[in-house]
């Protein structure tokens, strides 16, 4: 199929043209600029889908709440994607994935797409392929987006910086409650969920998490990050979890804030993109070039990597 | 006192004017570059330090194991370097440090230099001010510099890009082994060391990481890392440690694989510099730019992300 075949059948809803098109993003086809051209004018026209971001370390039940908010928000007769990002090692290019077996709950009501997706970390990684895919199940009519990472750390920061909303996952008996706050999540959860609540330590969980977002408050007009507490295997407190996820959409519109992280996510995606083509240039991505003779005259001390930096930029003709 | 004064100072092994030269360095000092370029000819005149990172989950003995290393290394007669390096959250600017205060076992001792680092975040973060530490660190006459990390995953596999050797500490009953070397740690580590080796579950950690190291096999010729137990605290297996690091760095040498890191370092810090000062002209630092108003025109849907970042291409006159 052509470019204009795919985008015309993912914008009827396709789920064949939505997945032919993210494996191009995936695979960093050099079609992609054609298909984001055809893409730009819908973003135009469309309500925008909601993406929201669902981050937690390994074992808090990030797959089955996934899997109950999906069952939550197709009761509301909202389509769906998820999208199951996994930011691999950067060292093997192997994948986590496995477990997305799971969400067949789903698998064969056509108001959702699930995807998983690797970045196999050629160019910018997670932060160069997720944006695209966005776009296209964007342009597709999804009116939710979940995007669900696979890992801990910087990942979670990412996406954080992809989503409209940020969903932080807890549980009790992790030990990694303080741990998880230190390591930024306090900052980037715009909705916070203990999940595993029939558990023993939940309360905890809960109690500590108020005080450190107490402390962290960010003041009049900001927005105060709620705390649900669910049992995702028997969807106990979902229903919750959704109308939280609808309540911040309605306040990012509100405050001016959907906007604004809109943008700051353009710029970073035209950036990279940018970037990319740079690193062409200098042979990042071909056998040796200008790049690797200045590293050299670097390493033995011939330069340091300011004036190397200068003629980097002199070969750019920049 | 001027840049050659603080570099002439550092040369002679004065800790305040290395202090301040990495203060420079953390503050993205513009006279930076002219440090860089009075330091250069002194990587070519000396034998350069051998920089160990040396990374883990929180809880492993992180701290005390750095500690018992540099006793260590103090004894066989090296000058030591630690740098504990804090990636801080990008939102807060926020540091996670205060526990340094434990290395004050070597606080009197002039051939140690004990530095943190908080990587404020403004330019390219950790990636960006760490290599221009290291190079001062060298530069003052640094056998080994410990390079030690506040924090997890990504991180982590930052500080592998930036040493020559990686250390990674483990330990019983974090329930993090596998976690762990899903995280590319197996595939970042030169060196493994079980920590806390007196307490139950030491045996099962290293078993469980021999079996996943064999998988993960690189073949003929290639550097097997080995592990070592120790308990750092009373300074038990830390002699093994340090043998195993000076072994690795032979067969760095011996393999060619030292130029080859060291090279690919240069390469990025090159690169990381010329990326920050594009950055500059596109307005990532300064206010409304060129770059905000091609967001505004893709969130808009008058415009897609290649069409965007070729227009700032153009800017730059590249």
């Amino acid at each position: 199929m052509s470019v204009p075949d795919l985008v015309s059948g993912a914008r009827d809803g396709d789920p064949r043209a939505v997945g032919r098109l993210i494996s191009l993003v995936e695979d960093e086809s050099p079609l992609l600029r054609e298909v984001m051209a055809a893409l730009a004018p819908y973003a135009r026209t469309a309500r925008r889908a909601h993406v929201v971001g669902i981050t937690g370390s390994p074992g808090v039940g990030k797959s089955t709440s996934t899997n109950a908010l999906v069952t939550e928000l197709r009761r509301a007769g909202k389509r769906v994607a998820v999208l199951a990002v996994d930011p691999s090692s950067p060292f093997s290019g192997g994948a986590l994935l496995g477990d997305r077996v799971r969400m067949q709950d789903h698998a064969l009501d056509p108001g959702v797409f699930i995807r998983s997706m690797a970045s196999r970390g050629h160019l910018g990684g997670l932060a160069w392929t997720t944006p695209q895919a966005l776009r296209v199940l964007d342009a597709a009519g999804c009116d939710v987006i979940l995007v669900e990472t696979v890992g801990v750390g910087q990942s979670e920061v990412e996406v954080a910086g992809l989503a409209d909303t940020t969903l932080v996952l807890l549980a009790p008996g992790m030990g990694d409650g303080i741990q998880a706050a230190k390591a930024g999540i306090l900052e980037i959860g715009d909705l916070f969920v203990v999940n595993k609540a029939d558990r023993d330590g939940a309360d905890e969980v809960r109690r500590h998490l108020r005080t450190m977002l107490a402390l962290a408050d960010r003041g009049e007009g900001a927005w105060k990050a709620p705390i649900v507490k669910t049992v995702a295997a028997t969807g106990d407190g979902v229903a919750e979890v959704a109308a939280e996820i609808e309540r911040h959409l309605g306040w990012l519109e509100e405050s001016g804030e959907l906007v604004r992280r809109r943008t700051r996510r353009a710029r970073d995606e035209i950036e990279s993109i940018a970037l990319t083509r740079m690193r062409a240039r200098w042979g990042d991505v071909h056998g040796r070039s200008e790049l690797d003779e200045l590293a050299d005259a670097v390493v033995a001390g011939e330069s340091d990597p300011y004036t190397a930096a200068d003629r980097l930029l002199d070969v750019l003709g920049a």
